[in-house]
């Protein structure tokens, strides 16, 4: 079996000058109490730094690839993908999962695959990084595989444009938001297809499609927010 | 007058590259407005990327500081130092008040002298310092400015110690808690001295001392909670 170094080098190009770091990162709790010989800490405390780590990284990106961007915009694209689903995803995704040293019990229960503890390793490894090669190191290796996810739309699916529409609308009173399909093709019943427009008080603001109402009115909404939204 | 970059110079020996980004962090919006021929933009995007650095400039400096430190008390520190009224705090230390670029409504309010503002204003300048010239430059003037107060007791103040010491007992049931002044010296009426010791079912867990009875209680809760967590 591969170590861990091996593994991140073939699939990162990351060589860890400072392997107990790197094995930290990778150990939960009960695993140390259950081999006592091996010493060390578990991934708890990068997880605190990882958390920083990611979410300044995460803010510098954002600042500089959207110029124009206010700052409601930046802390908005932030939360959704500095949040749990999404680090539990990318943390499986790095093939994580196979990396944790568990402990007995929580091996047993299926923690290896449970997000909450997928989160934390992903924070302990990125914290770890910036440790032992510092932000340049964790930046390069989110290029990898983080931040491409933002040009596949991936984040989109965190930020809930319906409600944010409604509450921009109605910051300043009641108003009618009406979502309607205004073109459906169900001929191919493989790849459906809808449009949807959202009127506000009778008038269309904006529409979308995609190949559910939902992901349609999503889209509908997001381009009425973002017509909306003060410039 | 001594322009911004000349008082920074002066006070912290930094030097802006990009003169822009300095102002930008002490110009605030209605300024812009008033005076459209400046150009270009108020300081909060440079906030919402100094908010992302302070908090892991702050969370670097703790977890290299206290290696002992477990996750709890990395985060309870980092909470009690990252902050509004820390920040506003420094803002003034560090005379951010006398630069910023105010609109004139915001000047014959107060806005200046504002806590909210000020804040702002801090997170802004370390943002900017950020993007001029990296993490190494904040945590220099952090080192300056920000960090001799971790010594000097200042963040202590931010923490409940109190109410964490009585979370942290009942955890598990109902407990008793009682502080008892156990010493008092009003011989010196300019000086007077308490000492203070928190009891947990009858037993002493912890005591402390100071000019009030407050502070004193607070320290002892503090000795108390310190002994009481898990290690």
């Amino acid at each position: 079996m591969a170590s861990i170094q091996e593994s991140i080098k073939k699939d990162f190009g990351i060589e860890f000058s400072d392997q107990k770091l790197l094995l930290e990162a990778f150990t939960q709790g009960n695993y140390l109490n259950e081999h006592p010989e091996e010493g060390g800490r578990d991934y708890q405390r990068l997880e605190f730094l990882g958390d920083s780590v990611m979410q300044l990284i995460v803010a510098d990106y954002l600042f500089t690839r959207y110029p124009d961007w206010e700052e409601g915009q930046l802390t908005e694209m932030r939360i959704a993908m500095v949040q749990s689903k999404s680090f539990s995803h990318f943390a499986r995704l790095a093939h994580f999962d196979r990396y944790i040293r568990l402990g007995k019990g929580e091996e047993l229960s299926g923690a290896r695959n449970r997000d909450g503890l997928l989160e934390d390793i992903w924070e302990a490894f990125v914290g770890a990084l910036y440790k032992d090669q510092g932000a340049k190191a964790v930046f390069d290796f989110l290029n990898q595989i983080f931040f491409p996810a933002v040009d596949a739309g991936f984040f989109e699916e965190f930020i809930d444009y319906k409600s944010k529409l409604q509450e921009l609308l109605q910051r300043d009173g009641s108003v009618d938001i009406e979502y309607k399909v205004v073109k459906e093709d169900l001929s191919d019943a493989q790849k459906p297809h809808f449009e949807v427009a959202v009127f506000v008080d009778g008038q269309p603001l904006g529409s979308g499609s995609g190949r559910s109402i939902k992901i349609a009115e999503k889209k509908a909404a997001k381009v009425a927010y973002g017509d909306v939204l003060p410039k």
